[in-house]
């Protein structure tokens, strides 16, 4: 962690009194952006780069904090001095998304009308809407141009849609993992963990919080099926196999297998820290994303106004989103001629493999960003 | 149905009071079993073909009853006269496993010792268990070997575990769509359905029918998740794609999309038809099935004491137990230099295939079976 970590960090807040209309016809009066930054923005201002999260992710991208030193950021083997997004060239901007549970705006937040949490009142928030706030932050920070714009999965997502809304102020995109609309399979895993907490009893129609409680065996289970879609079958073969937790079976529905101890660790984890509303806004942004519907399904179409250079990666063995999905994008962005570089790593890792340091992956996508002029 | 059909059908019970000893090391001193029959067993009780059911198939194979005509059997288009598994040539036997929840003795039914349904104290059953339930039928129909053992998926496990534990009662294994053994990722997802029923407060550790509730929730969720594995990421795309429910987005977690419909019906359905306990019996069945794992994972070496004739099929799409999963079976089965047949078939519909008239998969099982003396 030490050496090439961009070391202690802290969160910003920005408030934001103009409101903001949301793509669902919502409209958010005031809301607060939580933000963290890494390395220094040269005085041109040419030399940001955002950032973007998934589902579980939040601003805290790199480092840790100074009275939490084990709270490290969750892409820190990617961003720092030296690393593929390296500090020493970039300003690097990590936001939490509006609806998130880590500081901005979001169900858990107080309500200014009400003084109690949104919860279920809190407008659904999809891709545009976040990379709207985003360029609003942007905005404030003086940033009129992004050298990049990065992630992986929605974060993916957010990436493209950068470029689709702001095309002037993007030069890079670089789409990890991801894909530029769901499948039925991938919207049918995200309603079966929806189903999950908004079947809960605990989850009481989504105002949990006045009740004193969490839909924590919902969280559990959405969690648990989302890990089963982020590793490949072969990842969780050499991973687990057939291991068993005591040795021999004991006839029980407790743990025998040590892929069930795996998930039910990652599930009750999850729920004790992240909030089941932001799980729920969050799985339906992904749903809802599809920047070709406006083109008659027309993808190439919808990449016509982009003005960015475009770098996009997959990995074998992701089954969530497939290189096959990535090769869409690609596809659309040639048929549009637009400049794209591809690459598809060779990775057992699956969904999960964007986030982990894998060396070819990190060579490429430093060599990528060695040549990004800022 | 009118012409194919073997017609009305009306199921049988035997009543067994020699006790059962279990793998698990439980006893059921005295059970039953509901179980059909189709076509005619000859003088030579030569022309006998067991079918055995998956997840939750039951003992209605073909067919339907005279005062419910809806009622079909589950693989009516497989069973019948002139059709693959033809009724005309061999008496095909229908039996539901114990555990289930269609008849046969299992968590619903009372328990002679306490008068209350047996619930959380009905033991765990393996596959093993109900080939031993099904061979002590057999000795009471009089059938000493059956031509064939047939069944698909779940019920492809049986049909090869008959062939181990009864080598001189089966001419031949028809195995379907099936796997030596579970994957970690076919454990996952089997154990967050479990976690759904088990998590659900109307579970009551398996004795909600004291309670006169059921688990609803949580049979929902395991049978969404269930049909996800069962289909195919084509065949969804293909049915579902992104269709919307409404024509646009309602901003909701109604159901948005078609396959959201889709899922919750399925779901819901399941709910007031199914057991909860046997479905998480039934699963954990799969979960223990391992015929290899008494000769140190070797597969060949379990095989060495067959004596059937093997034709083993699987569909080029089922992910759930995809083609390369047979393929460990033919593997094994040559190794062990025993007949065997392979042949995979293209078709879009994944793991459900097997359950689908499909004009190919059904010529083959016919081409085979003619074969197969009687």
């Amino acid at each position: 962690m030490a050496v090439r970590s961009v070391g202690v960090v802290s969160p910003q807040r920005m408030v934001f009194d103009e409101p903001l209309r949301l793509k669902s016809g919502g409209v958010l009066p005031r809301y607060e952006l939580v933000y963290e930054t890494y390395g220094e923005l040269n005085a041109a201002k040419t030399n940001a780069v955002l950032v973007c999260h998934a589902l579980s992710g939040s601003h805290h991208v790199a480092g840790y904090y100074e009275d939490d030193p084990k709270n490290i950021g969750w892409w820190d083997n990617f961003v720092g001095p030296g690393k593929p997004l390296d500090t020493r060239k970039f300003f690097v901007i990590g936001v939490n998304n509006l609806g998130g549970c880590y500081g901005s705006t979001g169900p858990k937040s107080i309500d200014p009308e009400t003084g109690e949490p949104y919860g279920s009142r809190f407008p659904f928030v999809t891709v545009e809407d976040w990379v709207e706030a985003q360029a609003r932050l942007a905005d404030r920070l003086g940033i009129s141009e992004f050298a990049a714009v990065i992630g992986g999965s929605l974060g993916g997502m957010q990436a493209l849609s950068w470029a689709l809304q702001y095309p002037e102020r993007v030069r890079h995109v670089l789409a990890i993992a991801t894909t530029p609309k769901l499948t039925a399979q991938n919207i049918a895993f995200n309603e079966v963990a929806r189903q999950a907490i908004l079947s809960d009893p605990d989850f009481h129609g989504g105002d949990y919080y006045r009740y004193g409680v969490v839909p924590k065996r919902g969280l559990m289970l959405a969690r648990m099926i989302g890990h089963i879609t982020y590793l490949s079958d072969d990842a969780m073969a050499e991973k687990f196999g057939r291991a068993l937790k005591h040795g021999a079976f004991r006839y029980s529905y407790d743990v025998e297998f040590e892929i069930e101890s795996y998930l039910r660790y990652q599930g009750e984890k999850f729920s004790r820290y992240f909030d089941a509303n932001t799980y729920l806004l969050t799985t339906r942004a992904l749903d809802y994303y599809d920047p070709a519907a406006e083109y008659g399904g027309d993808l190439a179409q919808a990449f016509a106004r982009a003005q960015a250079r475009f770098f996009v990666l997959s990995f074998s063995t992701d089954w969530r989103f497939s290189p096959a999905r990535s090769r869409e994008i690609v596809s659309a962005l040639v048929h549009s001629e637009k400049p794209v570089s591809y690459l598809e790593i060779e990775s057992k890792a699956g969904h999960d493999s964007f986030l982990l340091e894998h060396p070819h992956y990190h060579a490429a996508v430093r060599a990528y960003l060695n040549q990004v002029a800022v």
